[in-house]
């Protein structure tokens, strides 16, 4: 196990209505508010206005920014900026999912800045202060209201990239399963995918003695692979959409993580990917987990063994894993298979061509995606490789 | 699945070696620490010497209180009050076990405090501020580390009484698995006995729905049951040792049982042991379980048929469970007594008789353990139900 540092600093409150009560826990931190979020949905389904009940009962003015969209942009976030600047606002409540709550730490990390915020993205630099973030998260997915990363996209170049920092973990996030149930279903299954890969990226790792985080990794893909076809199939399951939002949070919030050395080459090489053709995250994820992992098994099967048995409850008879036999490829291979087609079952495509994605950005994305260097530590990517992932996921 | 708010603040530090930088982890919170310490091991193998050395290179001054001892006492707790009012001490350093860490937040509360500290422990009191408090471990057990509770005990009245608050969340908890390796086999037993009593609390519970919360219970019971034999084997191990500590943070910062009902019977059952024997609180876990689970598991039968599934890896072949047949107890009851052998093969003794107690003072620590009300959630339990917990045990 690697030597790690673990904090959590956020506090979780989840419950049914859960978001009317949004106000007090912005108490404390601040009393002008700029509230962000994406479409009409926040306000057709009632959402918007308990919000902004819950703030007028508690003394609390508000500016709002709508208009986030997925695969947030960085001119949105400079708007937001100016905006807070101008109404010298200093609490940023999130109203939505990933998109709106890393929408909303871009703008906290500039409004304490005076040089460019795409810096925090780009050049490495660390945010020395940030406005408070709260979260009312409106789908579980992207784990970004309980974690501390934010993911912008810059328009002009068409680079998304990352932003890591303590400053940026939000306060609180409000979680009302009640809110996803009138969900459309491509994104329910979207945003299952990507918190299943959020656990995945953290699971498929080389260094080994993380016996605990095996397993606490290992239960919580178990519980989205149980839980999301329940979702699909009875969106008003109030139960379900809390221990899905529940596992969204502990997913992302960088616990399951800890010891390991992670890989993430999946997200980065998906991330070309919905930079490109504004296809959704975890849609993206979809296609390219497959591919990754039919081109990565080779480097440690056994962790691919045990991810067959203890997380899809596939055993290989004679388990004795000494080299990789025809056998033991065979039942690797069908391991993947199943995930795919699990995938599939969800209604997302799990190729390019199904998203209608051909192979004529290939090269350009594979070159962006490495052009910091390797991607993952499972198996160390170069430009080929990621080209290779991409050709599999043809 | 209930709501639930959850709120996990303390950085944990995991590493070989990180308790010689605690200095640094303490600026920012103080500059005159109270050092509080059990016995002379941390002074014989070293740590003690670190901690000094450490608080010495970052320009922190310090005043120390050792000779805390197991089931912490009121009236040590007293004397550090002083001390630290006396010293004007704002940060206070536990180094060492459950019964350290516990003495140092009743301190915390009790400086920032006009009032007698016990009244957060008996009289349902808040402390309104407290001083911070850091930990470095010296052994898995209590999850006093990254919990917000603290239990100790009045001498004149053996009352054993707990403060649960929020403000009692260590700022940070150190974590250097090297420490664990001299330690003696029977704190090593009983410490993982206190482990797998804080999941196991959470995890037999009434209401049900919590499928996430459920598996992550059993991948941490299932970890303890793994590893426990392996430190007493071969008690050098260092990732063994690492993933203990870490899954006994997890165990007890309240992530583990969100939105569930808890029990907490048996740790009430066992307080009174302990307050009046003077036996190790996880020692006394052991004999308390298999009596509290013989005596309960008829309230909700499929919760110890999972249990013994998926912990166990104990399977009922026609698992179509309908009603408690003759078949299904005898299961249940086969699956209690492997957990009982499984506390003895670590050295544990599992009955009241062999730790050297009868029957005399029965009466009375049912009668305490209820004074404030009936215990438990799984089974609610009066004074009788207690007392026969209590006979079974013997």
């Amino acid at each position: 196990m690697n030597q790690f540092v673990s904090y959590t600093p956020t506090r979780i409150i989840l419950g049914a209505d859960a978001h009317k009560k949004v106000g007090e826990q912005i108490l404390g931190y601040g009393h002008k508010v700029l509230l962000v979020y994406g479409g009409k949905s926040l306000k057709t389904n009632g959402t918007y206005q308990d919000i902004i009940e819950s703030l007028k009962d508690n003394n609390i003015s508000f500016v709002e920014l709508g208009g986030v969209q997925p695969n947030p942009k960085l001119s949105l976030v400079y708007q937001g900026i100016r905006f807070c600047k101008e109404h010298k606002v200093d609490f940023i409540l999130a109203a939505g999912g990933g998109s709106v709550i890393d929408t909303a730490k871009a703008i906290a990390a500039g409004v304490c800045y005076n040089g460019d915020v795409w810096d925090f993205y780009m050049e490495g630099k660390t945010p020395e202060q940030m406005l408070p973030v709260g979260v009312v998260l409106t789908i579980p997915a992207a784990g970004s209201e309980a974690g501390c990363a934010s993911v912008i996209t810059k328009e002009d170049t068409i680079e998304k990239r990352t932003m890591v920092n303590e400053l940026a973990f939000p306060k609180f996030a409000i979680l009302n399963p009640k809110l996803c149930f009138t969900l459309p279903k491509n994104q329910i299954a979207a945003g299952g995918a990507d918190i299943f890969a959020h656990v995945m990226e953290r699971y498929f790792e080389p260094v080994g003695g993380n016996e605990y985080s095996d397993r606490l990794c290992e239960a919580t893909m178990k519980t989205i692979l149980e839980l999301l076809p329940q979702v699909l199939k009875n969106p008003e399951n109030y139960d379900v959409w809390a221990n899905l939002m529940w596992a969204g949070c502990i997913a992302h919030n960088g616990i399951l993580g800890s010891g390991r050395k992670e890989d993430w080459a999946s997200h980065n090489i998906e991330h070309e990917l919905s930079a490109e053709y504004e296809i959704a995250h975890g849609a993206g994820l979809a296609i390219i987990i497959p591919a990754w992992m039919r081109y990565v098994y080779k480097e440690h099967p056994a962790r691919f063994l045990q991810f067959a048995e203890r997380v899809l409850d596939r055993t290989l008879v004679d388990n004795n894993f000494v080299e990789l036999s025809i056998k033991e490829e065979e039942f690797i291979q069908q391991t993947i298979n199943q995930l795919e087609e699990f995938f599939r079952s969800l209604g997302l495509a799990t190729r390019l061509s199904e998203a209608g994605i051909d192979d004529g950005r290939i090269a350009t994305m594979a070159k962006r995606a490495t052009q910091k260097g390797s991607l993952g530590n499972f198996m160390i990517l170069g430009t080929e490789d990621v080209e290779r992932i991409y050709r599999l996921a043809l």
